[in-house]
């Protein structure tokens, strides 16, 4: 099992709007065949195992996720492991979406398999958090990324922001873009620093899409975003007053504009993160600035964090890495429980996960 | 010669304004006995060996720091160890104190014992930090400490501080406090937070002075630092202008008065370490807050950074770990190198060093 989650994970930012799956077939002791979620989500990863395999007949399947029994672009999962002549199924997870719950483990079942769950059901859990946020609160699983200096500023006073962190840490931003199915930011980042957004190693990888929160998208029309043709889909979230030039320009660069809700700070962030799990977006990463991720702070909306910190010093006049969330007893800021840190390169990498 | 080191090590914060040094006698590959510098700095690491060992005829010892060679309190440790018929000395590093440098060296060599030198050198350089700092600059080694929200605040807006990071971490700074001569903080922190700067923990180990920095001594004069007896001395660095009264009030209490001359922000803190160092200070500990950090910075007097971060967030309006160090240019901020970060509790510690 332990083998197919890592399968599994492969395809993590690949495969969404479906959820990255992993599949093993062992029969004997010996491994028949290995399949994982393909880019786009399809095929299914035990389609891919089951293909690559001679012959499954009393073999015992390990899967990261309960197999499908919809029948969907493609024919139900569950039904491909039983013709194919499996004899056992081992499922990390069950699948919370309604047309699945249960029911591909009942159809094995009454097909005569015998079938084992929850086998390393946390770590599945975690695997799948993107997907299970998506269809249990209609939203992706939101993963904020702040690089800063050890005092917790993203840029000096003058807004000079690169190069804070070093090659190795970027390295491990490419990453974490890689495995993510959107990559955010909000509109002054966009206006300062003309960021790409993209993959710049990891090219063979389905690269994210790029998101940009903005209300009247006064935006720069020069840069990677309004010119490249990375062929990285560019999405706008605004709000009701979109100039003409503005809408039509980033039409005709072929972005997708999607109208949300503002509040008092600007665009309504669970409005949007709605609409972004509308799209098919299971995991989203927010890159900054500070305003931004102060908003989904504050409106309770990250779910991870991953801080990059270097030893640098830029003092109380640089600018902070998240802007003010009004918050007077230390009992009501938000807390994150910490689950990995490590040295990369010069400067170090945590993770945390909200409590 | 590392377990030498590791007992010199226990010495670490005790034994100023001597180094502490760790000393082990070997005999055919038998340990004959182990030595380290006694809290107060005497008796030296060698005399206690040789007192703790039967006979030492013929036994090799493995030093720290260079046998002193000058009669001081005590007599010379190279002496001690002719006296004692021991044939090879094997030293760390060469101590750079002009009474000492080398001399240790050749009044063993006269004396026809076999002397080899620079084992683990590194290592002991980093040991004696603090002592060959006051040595060759005449200030002490000077730690930083910060403890911080994950987005570098070290307290809310509304000034709350306690506590942001957990048990475990506080504990640590009882080992870093138990570790260093000195503790020292500014004077809103003293004024703000009334702390004890005290070993709650350790209590057998000889406790730092505590130390504040305060133009005119506006100081409360309630709180442990006023009032407790818990034997650890307080030394108050100060300006020109002293009211009388304060004056008064300090020196009843015990406290060591040590001017220092000004300059555009508060007191010079190149003059303050010097005073420090004169006074027999190796290693100092600061503690904050935010401003008297940032001064230490921009004059460049920073030699460890120590952070505990907390998966707590706490927002730009929080209070900054660092007061503004008027950075423009990225490739100006002061820059430290990583030797250590791990998990303490739910929070992280990290380590750095001056480039
Ligand atoms: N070191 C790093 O990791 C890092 C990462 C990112 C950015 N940065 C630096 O951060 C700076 C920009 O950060 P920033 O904090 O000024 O701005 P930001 O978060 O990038 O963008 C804020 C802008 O987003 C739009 N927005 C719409 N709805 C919003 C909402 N609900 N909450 C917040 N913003 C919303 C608004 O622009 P409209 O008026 O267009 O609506 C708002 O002014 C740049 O200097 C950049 O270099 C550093
Ligand atoms: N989380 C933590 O690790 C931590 C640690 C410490 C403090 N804190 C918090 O930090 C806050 C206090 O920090 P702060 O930044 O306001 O003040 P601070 O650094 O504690 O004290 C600054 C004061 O020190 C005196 N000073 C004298 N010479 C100075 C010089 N060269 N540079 C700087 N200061 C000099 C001045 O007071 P005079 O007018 O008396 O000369 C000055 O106002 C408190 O809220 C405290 O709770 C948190």
């Amino acid at each position: 099992m332990a083998l197919a989650l890592s399968l599994g994970r492969r395809g993590l930012g690949q495969t969404w709007p479906n959820p990255a799956v992993g599949c093993v077939l062992v029969r004997d002791g010996r491994l028949l065949a290995r399949g994982w979620t393909q880019p786009g989500g399809r095929p299914h990863a035990e389609a891919m195992a089951i293909a690559a395999a001679e012959d499954c007949t009393g073999a015992t399947a390990y899967v990261s996720l309960e197999p499908c029994a919809h029948t969907g672009q493609t024919p139900p999962c569950a039904q491909a492991l039983i013709e194919a002549g499996v004899s056992r199924v081992v499922v990390a997870l069950g699948d919370p979406d309604p047309r699945v719950a249960g029911k591909g483990l009942a159809m094995l079942r009454e097909a005569g398999i015998e079938v084992t769950t929850r086998v390393l059901e946390a770590d599945a859990r975690d695997d799948q958090q993107g997907f299970l946020s998506r269809v249990t609160q209609g939203r992706p699983m939101v993963t904020l990324k702040l690089a800063s200096s050890f005092d917790g500023r993203i840029a000096t006073a003058s807004g000079e922001s690169q190069w804070i962190t070093g090659p190795a840490a970027r390295q491990a931003v490419q990453a974490l873009r890689a495995s993510h199915d959107a990559v955010m930011v909000g509109g002054n980042t966009a206006r300062e620093d003309l960021p790409a957004l993209t993959l710049r190693t990891m090219s063979e990888r389905r690269p994210p899409v790029r998101i940009v929160v903005s209300r009247e998208l006064q935006l720069p029309r020069m840069g990677p975003l309004a010119e490249d043709d990375s062929g990285a889909p560019v999405w706008l979230l605004h709000g009701l007053d979109v100039a003409d030039d503005a809408r039509a320009f980033w039409n005709a660069r072929g972005s997708e504009l999607i109208e949300v809700p503002k509040d008092d700070t600007g665009l309504d962030m669970a409005s949007a993160l709605q609409a972004l799990g509308a799209r098919g977006i299971t995991r989203l990463l927010c890159e900054g600035g500070g305003l931004l991720a102060a908003s989904l702070l504050r409106a309770g909306l990250v779910d991870r964090v991953v801080g990059f910190t270097a030893g640098v010093m830029l003092g109380g006049d640089g600018l902070p890495s998240l802007a003010p969330l009004g918050i007077t007893a230390l009992s009501d800021a938000p807390r994150f429980a910490l689950k990995e840190v490590t040295r990369v390169g010069p400067d170090i990498a945590h993770v945390w996960t909200r409590t």
